[in-house]
């Protein structure tokens, strides 16, 4: 509905990212972009929240600015700052800048690792204001009409010495997200690995059994990833329980007790 | 009264900021202006404390520059650093330094969060004396007869760690604000996300619901951000009691009992 | 007695400060001053210390260089730095070899926020020697005659992490202040707010009572600003219960109880 | 299969690695790159995933860019940076932008010692986007096909302070490594140091001794790399005793009780 | 006996220093100095250990070049570093290095205060090496033969945070200082102040009170200097008890009770 | 057996240190040498570890470069860095860059003092690759064949916070080191400070008192270079009491009772 700003279409999802529909989701999302509204998705490790902002984007066309947050990330990582050209200093726009020049949707993941107060950053950007003081460079930008902000935030990390503020946390709308259900996450792990159904959905079940240890001696549940990286191994000949081991056992524990269960759960399927 | 410095028209707030008076704040406020005596409002989060800021300004035909308050802030931030030039460095006012010159209300937002020492920069235009020294650039700014110095202070994050200085303190005068009252909130709710009065009263039900678990295992009450978020998504066609989900329990706490008692309240209006 | 040298008279106070003598200080300070003393200035917030500083230096006719001291103040900051100019790096004294080099005297202002390995930047300055060494230009200045250091310290913010060091203390002479006599204060408040003195009588009062609370939910007793600041706000008209709240009450405390005794206070005067 | 980059040939291991094979590791990491699966090699100080490494690479003609990390370095370690050039900034890949553009094997040796959140650089690379964004470059890299990261972990070192987080353990395939049988440990170290079957089975024997007591009062066993030092040592006409002292006693602990036990087990083969 | 370099004769001390001979101090420094020994001057704040130095160089002629150490304080800021120049980088020596390359006597003031790794600094130069490695600029500085290295150490300040490692403290010679006696000061007083012995006697025998106080109440004894800037504000005419308090209870304590210990005796001489 | 690399003469060690030998240690490090074997030599402070390495390459004929380690040591100082330079950014080598390209013997000394990971830079130096990657240049240097790598190590130190990782030590060969032989220090300390036999010998029985007392409220015993330092001032006239007191005493330790004990030693000898 805008004249497309230089640099919009290189941010721009070509191609339709794999996503299975859970529930309501994607109507949801999308009443909260027609309303501009911050959004923060919630859920564990490798439960698609990325996947699904991927697909949410080449839905909407709209570009999409992924920043991996991190403890060492200052608010100019993230606005921009001024760089030493041979004629002086140059400016040059951080992913938060450039996303709303452009109207991208903005995605922080991971946005509880960043200095809860470099988050104060996105706060012009959060409310009626839609703008972005560049303080250094004496600019406010306001935001493209397409602009969102998208943060992803794991329930699971949280303590009290990485929280986000409620000053920020009354700033989004909020959607759960958890591992797909067993049917859809069969239907997953075959298509993006290539074993059979029958095989796929071992390895759904070995991952129900793990799932349960969280908190019991797992920090996390194992991820719809690590199966389809078991299949991939199956697929390429690897021994099926060598494969569970090498992907679903060994990366998460080195405790002895631990790897014992989930050994455990792969030869019962596997065995 | 002064000619309008260089500047000065880019950070006049053009339209009146939607604004329903409480009891006699602008009274207040205006006289504290008219002694430009800085000033502190204090009140929780998502309160209003900016939208009145902005209000302020408009009526009072004075530019505002704002200032998001964070702890990685220095007192260059505010006050101005060398840059690097083709010829050099140059001097680049900071936004307390406008502010000064221009004659601007310059309103620091969550000054709590910045450093305790550096909030030391702004003593000397909070006393008598309403100058600032740029020890840096050796120039003493004389601030404009304009100029106002606005914090804004959430008791509700008030600990040994971060709290302000007794002598910045009573450098201020101080107002507290509260939620709006019930009539006042319904208002704006209507007409800031279009649902109707019956809807936006449930709501604000929801609400006082919510803030009296502030304390009772929430940090915050539910701010009028939130209310208007939901109205929003039921003005879009979502279901009233996913709306309110999305926008009033799932961002604020990931605690199963809260979640409880919060969508309880929810489905006690829209159930 | 000397050749003024170049920037000697920007830092004259060309006006005489208001200020009301309290007993023999402005004597002592003559005496010390015509030792080349280092003085420290000891007293609450608020309470006149750096008021009477410049009508010291308006009364001596030398010029005043003031440091608001904070912790992220390094040497450099005091002493200067080099530059990066076109033509390479350029020296830029700071405040206090500015001060040094012209005489002036130098007022660090809340010196006990300054790190206190900062502060040793001054030892050079404060005994036999006169001298600050400009240790990155590998220059030595000898201190001109007129050049006097004073710093001032707030007791109550005296603590095992911030104190300064023994051989810094004993490097200074040091007054002691307090609020102002009641007849004084009633007559520093009126003057400067423009209330009778009736009404200034009663605001000394409700300071009073409020600065026998320190130590008991105050960590500061209220200073005369604030009185100042209720009496600007009675002379615009507002209601005194209400300019009382504003400026004694509310930026003082948070905490309710504290906040009832306070108001009582105003309400037993302008109830 | 793809054109080989600039930069591609001075990172190819030219000659065979001396590698003893223990199981089907050599298969099983061949699936895994077949896949680019990213991988995590797990096990003690000394134990051979280095040298396994560069057996692959060399195996799978790949080049090969290895980083020590350390709790120092900084994403831009990793990524690249802006450095000054006479005519400005130039734009400096790091190793991972390296490896990915190329299509190396990147493996970061003790991935623990790097700060946690600096490890989320790599997130982007070992998921299904297999990209890098170069935020401060405004550049997005797409890895090479050939590309792999491979990364290195020591449980030894695992504590509350320093292990990879879940989020990032996920993205790995993991294979653990442990010293070489006695067998295969008996042949390296005739085979590296020269010294005849015989010697070289009684230094192993004097390393098992020393491994039994991981735990008991050593933090580690005793590295293969330490046996190859006694063994160089007795090759040059060293007496045995004095070799193992120097090698396999005193580097390890300066407990007076650890060196008689491990003295003990030094004289039970070389006394 | 050398050439002298440039730059020597702006460090000589040109008049002879005041100072009152203590004992054999300076037979066996100048004892300690021909050996080229370097040496640790002990003793509390203000006892002259300062003083000391710079008659020492003096009688010894030979130029002085002091730090007064900080706990900011880099390795670069006593070795040297390079500055930007308008042909790129220059390198500009620190304080040790202009001494050892000029023969200076280096004396290092509070060295206590500097990074304990700092100080490692110092080791090559206080050996039999006497070399200062600039490993920036790729130089070894041999140090001239004139050249000591002195430093000062303050037993009182002495913690497990803050000392000096025993391979620092083992490449030194130290000698004990403590303040004068009695007779001594009382002169000493005297010619610097101006008062008569008198009246000097009676400061001393304060003095002599107040440092009884050490360890009970006070943290330091009073220094000579304070005794001195009473002495001179009563040459300027300002009353004894006045001029007492002023120096020597106001600076060092704000407890009630021990203000009261020392004014009492202030008024048992000045009463 | 090398053609000599720029630079290789400078670092060379032209005359014959003083070194007494105590056992085999020469034939031990020519044989770790001949197998570049990386070297750890531990011991006490001043015992002779850095007067050993020096005759080591005076005696092989390589050139030695010595790094003072500190734990404000970065990677980068011991590696290399870009410098600003007129014409852009130059690279410099850092002392261990340089020790690899010129086949040098680079010691670090102290090397515990360094940052746990900052040592982490050594590890590709100190395998079978003997490299050094200059990950910010590009470059990687494959060490010259007359290169190795030796640190310094006083158990003394070692505690939680401070020690080399076992991935550390495990490249190394160690020997031990310790305070010379009653004859051989007798004969050291006559020879460096020109006393009689007679006087050396009771300088040494006064360190072996004092040496006993390690761990029983001194931290360290007494290093042969004191003994030397009261040597020198007895032989320049001082008296040997107060020679002792100086070097064997004062510096040590501020304890009475130490104090005490050791002059009492003192005295047995010299009384």
């Amino acid at each position: 509905m805008f004249d497309k700003p230089a640099g919009h279409d290189q941010y721009l999802v070509k191609d339709e990212p794999y996503y299975e529909l859970v529930g309501d989701e994607v109507a949801l999302y999308e009443a909260a972009y027609s309303a501009r509204m911050p959004m923060m998705l919630k859920g564990p490790t490798g439960c698609g929240k990325s996947r699904f902002v991927e697909y949410m984007v080449w839905k909407l066309k709209r570009p999409l600015i992924t920043v991996a947050c991190n403890e060492d990330m200052t608010a100019s990582d993230l606005v921009g700052r001024f760089l030493l050209d041979k004629d002086g200093t140059k400016w040059q726009d951080g992913p938060l800048a450039t996303s709303a020049r452009i109207g991208a949707i903005c995605y922080l993941d991971e946005v509880v690792e960043a200095r809860q107060d470099t988050t104060v950053a996105i706060h012009p950007l959060t409310d009626h204001r839609r703008t972005l003081p560049l303080d250094k460079k004496g600019e406010l930008i306001e935001a493209h009409p397409d602009f969102q902000l998208v943060i992803s935030y794991n329930p699971g990390y949280q303590s009290m010495m990485k929280d986000l503020k409620q000053s920020t946390k009354q700033r989004f709308g909020a959607m759960d997200f958890d591992y797909p259900t067993e049917q859809t996450e069969v239907s997953i792990v075959s298509k993006e690995s290539g074993v059979d159904a029958d095989t796929a959905g071992k390895l759904v079940q070995i991952a129900h059994r793990a799932r349960n240890l969280k908190g019991h001696g797992l920090d996390e549940g194992i991820s719809t990833r690590l199966l389809v990286y078991a299949g991939q191994l199956i697929s390429k000949g690897v021994n099926p329980e060598a494969a569970c081991t090498m992907t679903m056992v060994t990366p998460l524990t080195d405790d002895p007790d631990m790897r014992d269960t989930l050994n455990a759960a792969v030869q019962t399927f596997f065995g």
